[in-house]
């Protein structure tokens, strides 16, 4: 499977091959491909390829689950793919993977779609990580909103939070933004609030990475603090995200397992020690933002506040593949 | 004047010599020193050679005072040297910069005598930015209370938000925790709303640049977000500072001038670019903290809440040395 090589951007577009399921888990697990969506349907393609080449259901899928354990799309892919290959084979399994990678793209046209009337003409728009073209295979959750906005003219502006340690926003969001001539501004992620309070913003979407029963909701590492900071100031506050990012089964917050990695991609920046040596650094990947401070749920079926969202999820079937059919 | 390069920590321990007015301003301007309470001192000193060199007060005032904007303490300190310049000559400039350099060591340690009953035995401090001996030529600001604990064997941790742009938390605070053997851990500025929430934070002690005749305060970039997170989560918020960061002629926040620093500030790390070449990157070094999120005010004469505080300032005669003596 060819896939681009996100650590390598955006000083370079690199396209990697991963032939071996352990070749995939390393590029999941190193970052080489990120984003819920992205992932997801990149984890379903190596079940399914893995199940053509007659390797076990239950080891490769283990493997590929434990590769990141806080986006929840992964589990998902990854358990559309093995029902339908206990159901009826490896042909209707690479089936399966192909459906999720084509139902992502439309879902997130469509999120683009419903999401760009909440922006309006010339808009401030403040993101954080990168929830674009790159993360979602094609147009992006939360950037998608933005992304249809301009080309229907609109011309929004985006303050890009540059996402520490890893800085997928200054890398990656301003990569995408810049592609397609998005006006837009990279600060650092502490700079948010100030730029809130100033007036600066006129609102705030981001991705998700699961999303619970309640509303509560996992993102990359200082989305809850932005989510915060904007309902304190009144500003709105919206997260976007496919239908393969629910979690029905996860009740709260409380409940979704956090990554922790490595000190050392806080320690190092591109190579250069930042801070002395001997100085542990802690290095949470994610964190939970409760449904309170949430404006509306940008989804594929539409803009919805927690009433509207939670309606949706009762009325949903329990599976994630059988809801889409 | 010889003074420890904070550029180049926590890699080297380089001392450097700025013997000119330019080579002085240079220092401030570009970082080499830093902290409020050290640039006023700095600045002092800078002053009181330039007369004693026979250079002209008003032009030598006038350019130091513009090396950095958001800072009082270096107007104030200017002041104080100036005054006793016009009153009595070079002799009492020296004097007075000399007093003010012993007056900041003395308040330091007073702010940490008096802020450490704040801190619990192994209690948990977040701080931001550094506010420590570096900032303030000994003992600290913010850091002073917990350098207090810890000799005292009071055994606190500390965490370390690494403050992008200039990681002045990750190279300075962390290097200056090492140094005493205080146990401590750096996580990015995107991290602390998660820590806090997670309930591993028992307070938020952070320095100031000015303090307003309300209480609001300036102070570095991302202070703001950490007031707001830990007033919503109810862990107490302490600012630390000496008399010579008031500024009791400035009404609030609103009148504070915000210093923008170079984007490549943020656009390059440590020499390695982390934006896409053409991005604009935008770099507010400061932000206002509002009087309503601070639990209360650190100063050399005690801890106080807001109201106090506000006493404390109307009850002060009105100029900055007077007060001391």
């Amino acid at each position: 499977m060819k896939f681009i090589d996100q650590r390598e951007l955006p000083d370079k577009v690199v396209l990697r091959e991963a032939g071996t399921i352990e070749e995939q888990i390393m590029a999941i697990r190193t970052l080489a491909i990120r984003g819920a969506p992205a992932i997801g349907s990149f984890g379903a393609y190596s079940l399914a390829l893995a199940l053509s080449r007659g390797e076990v259901l239950e080891g490769t899928y283990g493997s590929l689950l434990g590769s990141r354990p806080t986006a929840v799309d992964l589990r998902n892919c990854l358990d559309e793919v093995a029902l339908a290959f206990v159901d009826k084979g490896t042909e209707d399994a690479m089936e399966a993977a192909r459906d999720i990678y084509e139902r992502t793209i439309e879902a997130c046209r469509r999120i683009g779609k419903t999401g760009a009337r909440l922006i309006s003409d010339g808009a401030r728009v403040m993101t954080h990580c990168n929830a674009g073209a790159l993360a979602s295979i094609d147009w992006g959750t939360a950037l998608s909103p933005i992304r249809y906005k301009a080309r229907s003219g609109g011309d929004p502006f985006v303050w890009v939070s540059e996402t520490r340690p890893l800085l997928q926003g200054a890398r990656l969001t301003a990569w995408e933004l810049a592609q397609e001539g998005i006006r837009h501004s990279v600060v650092v992620d502490a700079a948010c609030g100030h730029l809130m309070r100033s007036g600066e913003v006129d609102l705030v979407i981001t991705g998700a990475d699961r999303v619970c029963a309640n509303g509560d909701f996992a993102n990359k590492i200082g989305t809850y603090e932005k989510a915060v900071l904007a309902k304190e100031i009144g500003i709105p506050f919206y997260v976007a995200f496919p239908k393969s990012t629910i979690d029905g089964k996860c009740p709260s917050g409380a409940s979704i397992p956090i990554e922790e990695r490595d000190g050392n991609e806080v320690a190092f920046i591109r190579g250069a020690r930042v801070v002395p040596e001997g100085t542990p650094a802690f290095n949470p990947a994610f964190d939970v933002t409760p449904a309170k401070y949430v404006t509306g749920y940008i989804t594929e079926r539409g803009v919805f506040p927690l009433e509207g969202f939670l309606n949706l999820i009762r009325d949903s079937p329990k599976t994630h593949s059988s809801t889409e059919k």
